[in-house]
C-alpha cells in the first residue's frame, strides 16, 4: 500500500510503498484511512523539533485520522468491518491508574502514539491502533472530513472542558488566535457554556470569522489587545484566557489580560511563558498546560458535532499531495485544516463552517 | 477442586468438587485462593433475596477474594505466576464511557460479578477474573487476611470518599454502626481527613472499639441517638452522617441527625428512607446511594493499609467450614469479619485492631 | 400605606393601611415595590401549613419582590434613591461560614424572610430588607415584571447549577412539570450546558411550550412518563431528573428513570419520598435538595436575562386584588407568574415567551 | 500610643508616638494589639519594592496581628470589650462577587490590607480594622503567641487546601522549604490529607524540624533535589510541589520534580519563573498562584490548633526592638517566627512545636 513516510529531518516525506500492517495483540485494531489531518506538528517533526524519533526514521506521518474499521483483534468488543470510526490518536493500556481515572493521555502502561513518536502513522492506507482508541460514528458518517477532530478538535476541547467549573453567567473568556484550534474553541465555548467570548486574532478576516462562529466580540491583537480587553471588560480583565498561539510573546502578553483569580489556560506552543513570583501571587493566577485529551473528551466532542452544534473547516487534498500540503501549510496558504485523502477514497465536500474561513 | 456452592435457596451452601476454571479470553486471569471473606450479602444470597439468580443455581459464592496469580490470558500484561492479589469485586470491560471515567462499578459492557450474579466465586481453590480486577500487592505480602478490604473495606472507603471535599477542620462526621463496614469508615475518616468523627452504636463494647480506632466522639444510638448528636454539635447537626446500617429506622433517624444543607449517605441497606419533599427542601440535604468503588479506590485502600493506617479486624477459618460461618454470622456471634481459607493455604494470624474488637 | 396582609389562618389576606417601614441598622435599606410575585408558598402560609408563624399574625405577605431604592442606612454602600432593583429573598448576615461560602439561603447569624417567617414582604408600597439582598438591575430597567426571578427563578437557577458539572454534551436531563418554575428551568439548561432537555407534564399545551423554550423532547407525564423517559434514552435512563412538581407520587416515579449514577433534583414539594435503600444501593443515585439559592445566584439570572437566554412569562395585577389573585392560582386559572403591582406603579406589558403560555 | 511606622524607604522604621485610632464606620472594630507578626514582607516594605506606598508614608507597619476587642461600631454582631481574636489581614467589604463566593482576599469592594497598603498595622497598641476581619478564639486564649497564623499560617493553609481535591492515599508532595511558612505547610498536609510529604531544604537541621513536623521524608535541595525527589518517587516525579521559597531558581527546578499531569503551587515570591510552553503542554502542569488566603481559611487553620494537630514556632520581643528584629530577620537569625509585643503585655512563651526548631 502506498505511505507518506519522513525519511530524515529537513527533508520533505515521501510517497512509498509498504507492507500493510498485520495485527499483532488481542486488542489491536486495523483501521481503513478515509482521511488523515495535516498539522502544524508533522512540520515540527519535519524539522526535527523532536530528536527522539530520530533513531525511528523512517514512519509513516499522520496523528489525526478517521476511518473504517478492517480487522479486529479477538479480545476487541463491539465492532466490525465497515463500521465508520474516528482515532483518539495515543491508544492507551486501560490498566493504569490514568486510563483509569479518565486521564489516558497520561497513559503510563504500554501505550504509543501512531504518526508522532516514530510508529506509522496515518498518511496511508490501513493503520494499526487498538480497540480503546476506536469511537464509533452513526451508521453512514462519512469519517473523511471528520479527522481534524481527532487531534485539533480534541486538544480545544479539552481546554475549554477543563476551565468550565469557572464559567458562569458574566464570566468572560479570551480566545487568542482563531485559527484551526481556535475556531473549535470558539464553537465548543458558546455549546457548552453561557461564558461571554472575546476573540482576538492578528488577522482582520479572522475576526469576522469569530463572530460567525458565536463570539460575542473581537477585537485586533495590535497594537493593544490587552487594552482592548480591559475596555471589554470595565477595567477587571477577563476571567480566562485560552491561548492557541503560545508564541511570538502571547503567553506573557495573555496574562496581562487577567482579572485577579483568573486562569490562562495555554494550548498553542512554540514561544516561553516568564512570569515573575510576586505578580502570580499578587494576581493569584492559575496557569494551565493542555495535551490533546481523553477519549471521552473527544466522544463527546463528536456528540456536539452531531447535535450541530460544532463544525469543521477543512480542504480535503490527495495523500501523494503530502509533501505540498506541508509546504502550503508552512507558507499560511491552507484555509481551514488539510485533509490527506488515500488512494481510493473519493474526495468529497467538508462541511463548511463559512466560506472564505480561513484557519491555522 | 473444592468449592461451596449454593445449590437453592434456603438451603446451606455445600462443599463439593468442582472442575478447574480456564482461561477463556485474552484479559482472563486465573487466581489461587487466598482467603475469601465472609460478608451478609451471602447470606442474603442463600435466603433467596435476589431472585435474578435463581436461574443460575448453583454457583461457587465469594465475591471478597485475595489470593495469588496462578495463570494469565495472551493480552495480560504485567503479571506473573505467584505475584500476591487483591481482587476487585467486578470484573470490568475497560471500553465503556463509566469505566474510562472512574466509575468501573457501572460498567455498561461486558462485566460479572464473581460469587454474587451467579458465576462462580472465591469460596474455593481457583477463581477466574479478568486483568482489569487484579491490585497487585507487595511482593511477600500474605493475601489471606487482606481479603475483606475487596468489599467490606472499598464500599467504606468509597463512601468516604465522596464526601471528602465537604470535610473541613470543623466538620462533624457520624458515623453509624462500628462493625464490618463501620470499622473502616472510622479508621479512613481519621486518616483522609480533619473531620471530627462521632460514633454510634447499639453496642457499648463498639463504642470502645471507636474510640481506639480514632473516633473523636463514641455515643449509644439508643435511646436518643438525635440528641447526642444535636448536643455534641451544638444543637446544630452533623455535616454528614455516613449510615452503615441502612436499617431499622436508621436512615430517617440519621436525617434528622443533620444539619442544613448536610449530606446523608448509605452504606448498609435493608431498610427503607422515607422524607417529605418539603423536609429534603428546607433541610436542601444531600443524599448519596453507595455500591462498592472503583478499582482505584481499592487501589488507595490497599495504600493506606500498607501506610499502616487502616487495619483489619478478621478471623480466619478453614473453608470446608462455610455453611457454619454462616450460620455464625447470622447468629451475630462472629468477630470482626471472617474469611475463609481453602485447603492447603496456612491459617495465619489476622492484623487485629484491638483485641475483642467486635464487627459486623 | 397600603398593604396586603395575612391576619388569620384559612381566611384571605387584606387590603389594610400601615404606617411607613423605618431604617433600623446601618445596613438597612427600603425598597419602592415595583412588583411581588404571587407564590404558591403564599397559599400554603394562608393554610396554616407553616405553624411558627401564627404567633407572628398579621404580617405582610410577599416574598418574590422587585422596585427602586427609596432610602439606604449610614453602612451602604454604592446605592442611590431611585436605581432599580431586585431583592433576593432572605437578606442575610455577610458574617456567618454560610455566607462567607456562598451559601448564604442558610445563614445563620441574624437573617430573616421578609414575607414568609411573620415579617413585613412586599404585597405593599415600601419593604424593609438590608443591604447584602439587593441587585441592582442595569440603569432604566423596569423592575415590575423580573419579580418572579427573585424567588421561582433563583430556585430553578440553583438547582440547575448544581448539577452542572454533571451535564455533559450526551448527557440527558428530564425535567418534570413545565410550569411558574420548570419553564425557567428548561431555559436555564439549555442556556448553560449542552444537556439534552427531555421535558414531561401533563399537559399537551405545556409540552408545547417547553418546546418553544427549547427542549429537544417534550412527552405526556402520563400515562407512562418512565417508559417515555427510558425510550427516549436507549433504555438506559436520563443521567438526571429536575423534579419541578415534588408531589402527587412524582419523587419514587422520577427515581426510576434514572440510570445507575444518575440524579434526583427535588424542587417542587408536598409529597414524600419513598425509596428502598437497596434500590438506592444498586442504583448509587444522588438525590438533592434545594432551596431557593444564594444572592450569587441571582445576580448570574439576572444576567442570562440581560443576555436575553432566560425570559419570564408573567400577568400583572393591582395590589388590591391580591385576595381574588391567590383565588385564581389556586384554580390553576393563572398563565405563567401573577405579579402584584402597588398603587401609582403603571401596569406594563410583561416579557411573553410565547403567546398562551401556561405556568405553575 | 506607641507606634512603630515606616518613614521613608531603606530607613528602618522608628517608634513614635500617635494618637489612637476612632471607629469610622458602623462595621468597624479597634483591636488592642497582643502581638504582631514580623514577615518577610515588612522587610521588603522598608526596601521599598512596592513603590505605591511611597506617597502613603509614614505608616504603621504590621499585617500579622492578634489581640482583644477593645471597641465595636453601631452594625458590630456578637463581640465584646476583652474578647480574644485573630485578625485576617484584609478587611473586606462583604459585598462583592469575590466576598460572597469565599475569596475575600480578591475582594473588590471598599477592602484595605493594614501595615501593607499604606494604613496603619499592628505595630502598635490599637488597631482599627473590620468586623469581617475578625475571628473569635476560645474564652481565655492568649492571642500574642498566635499571631503568625495571621499572615504566615493562613497562607501555607490556603495553598494546601487548593490542592487538596489531588491528595489521595500514595500521591506524592513536595514541599520546599521549612521555614516560616513551610513548617506550617507539612503540618496541615499531615492533618488534612493522607499524602506523602517530602520535604527539602538547604540545611540539615531544617530536615530533622520538617521529620519531627510529620514530613515522611526529608532531602537536602542542594546538590541535586529533583533527582532527590524523582528517586523517592520511583522516577515519576511529584505529584504535588507547593514552593515556599519562589526565589534563586526554586521555581524552575521545582517544575522538574513534577510527574506528568502535576501541579506546582507558588507561595514564597521573588524570583522569577521561566517554561517553555511545549514543557507545559508535554507534562500539562498545573501552576498556582496563591495570595493570603480567606477568612473562612484562617478560622479553618485556628480549628486545626485548637484540635492541636498545629503548631507555631515564634519568639517573642518587646515592640521597641522592632527595627533590631527585622535587621535579624534579615541576617537569617530568627528561629521560628518573631513576634513583637506592644508595651503593657506580658511576654510569654509561644507554642514550641520542638526546641530549637527554625523557621523563615
Amino acid at each position: 500500500m502506498k505511505a507518506v513516510r519522513l525519511f530524515e529531518f529537513d527533508k520533505p516525506p515521501r510517497l512509498v510503498e509498504v507492507p500493510e500492517p498485520k495485527l499483532i495483540g488481542p486488542l489491536d485494531v486495523i483501521v481503513r484511512i478515509a482521511g488523515a489531518g495535516v498539522c502544524r506538528t508533522d512540520l515540527h517533526l519535519v524539522e526535527g523539533v523532536f530528536p527522539a524519533v530520530r533513531d525511528k526514521l523512517p514512519f509513516t506521518l499522520g496523528h489525526e485520522n478517521a476511518g473504517w474499521i478492517e480487522e479486529v483483534g479477538s479480545g476487541v468488543p463491539d465492532m466490525a468491518k465497515g463500521d465508520p470510526v474516528i482515532l483518539h490518536p495515543q491508544p492507551s493500556c486501560g490498566f493504569c491508574r490514568n486510563c483509569r481515572v479518565g486521564n489516558d493521555m497520561h497513559c503510563t502502561g504500554p501505550s504509543f502514539f501512531p504518526g508522532f513518536d516514530g510508529t506509522d502513522g496515518g498518511y496511508t492506507e490501513l493503520l494499526r491502533t487498538n480497540a480503546r482508541a476506536v469511537i464509533k460514528l452513526a451508521p453512514g458518517t462519512d469519517p473523511a472530513s471528520l479527522a481534524p477532530f481527532a487531534d485539533a478538535g480534541i486538544t480545544a476541547y479539552h481546554a475549554v472542558k477543563k476551565i468550565l467549573p469557572t464559567l458562569m453567567p458574566g464570566t468572560s473568556v479570551v480566545v487568542l488566535g482563531v485559527g484551526g484550534l481556535g475556531h473549535f474553541g470558539v464553537q465548543i465555548l458558546k455549546a457548552m457554556s453561557s461564558a461571554r467570548v472575546i476573540a482576538l486574532d492578528m488577522n482582520a478576516e479572522r475576526l469576522d470569522f469569530a463572530r460567525r462562529l458565536g463570539a460575542d466580540e473581537a477585537f485586533m491583537s495590535a497594537p493593544d489587545g490587552v487594552q482592548a480587553v480591559r475596555k471589554a471588560t470595565d477595567g477587571r480583565g477577563a476571567d480566562v484566557v485560552l491561548d492557541f498561539v503560545g508564541e511570538r510573546g502571547t503567553p506573557d502578553t495573555a496574562i496581562k489580560m487577567l482579572r485577579r483569580g483568573g486562569s490562562y489556560s495555554q494550548i498553542g506552543y512554540g514561544g516561553t511563558l516568564t512570569i515573575p513570583t510576586v505578580e502570580l501571587l499578587l494576581g493569584e493566577y492559575t496557569i494551565l498546560g493542555n495535551i490533546v485529551g481523553s477519549y471521552n473528551d473527544l466522544a463527546e466532542l463528536m456528540e456536539l458535532n452531531h447535535q450541530g452544534k460544532v463544525h469543521i473547516t477543512a480542504q480535503q487534498f490527495p495523500l501523494e499531495d503530502a509533501a505540498d500540503v506541508l509546504h502550503e501549510l508552512d507558507a499560511g496558504r491552507i484555509e481551514g485544516r488539510a485533509v490527506l485523502l488515500p488512494p481510493g477514497v473519493r474526495q468529497g465536500s467538508a462541511q463548511p463552517v463559512a466560506a472564505g474561513a480561513a484557519a491555522r
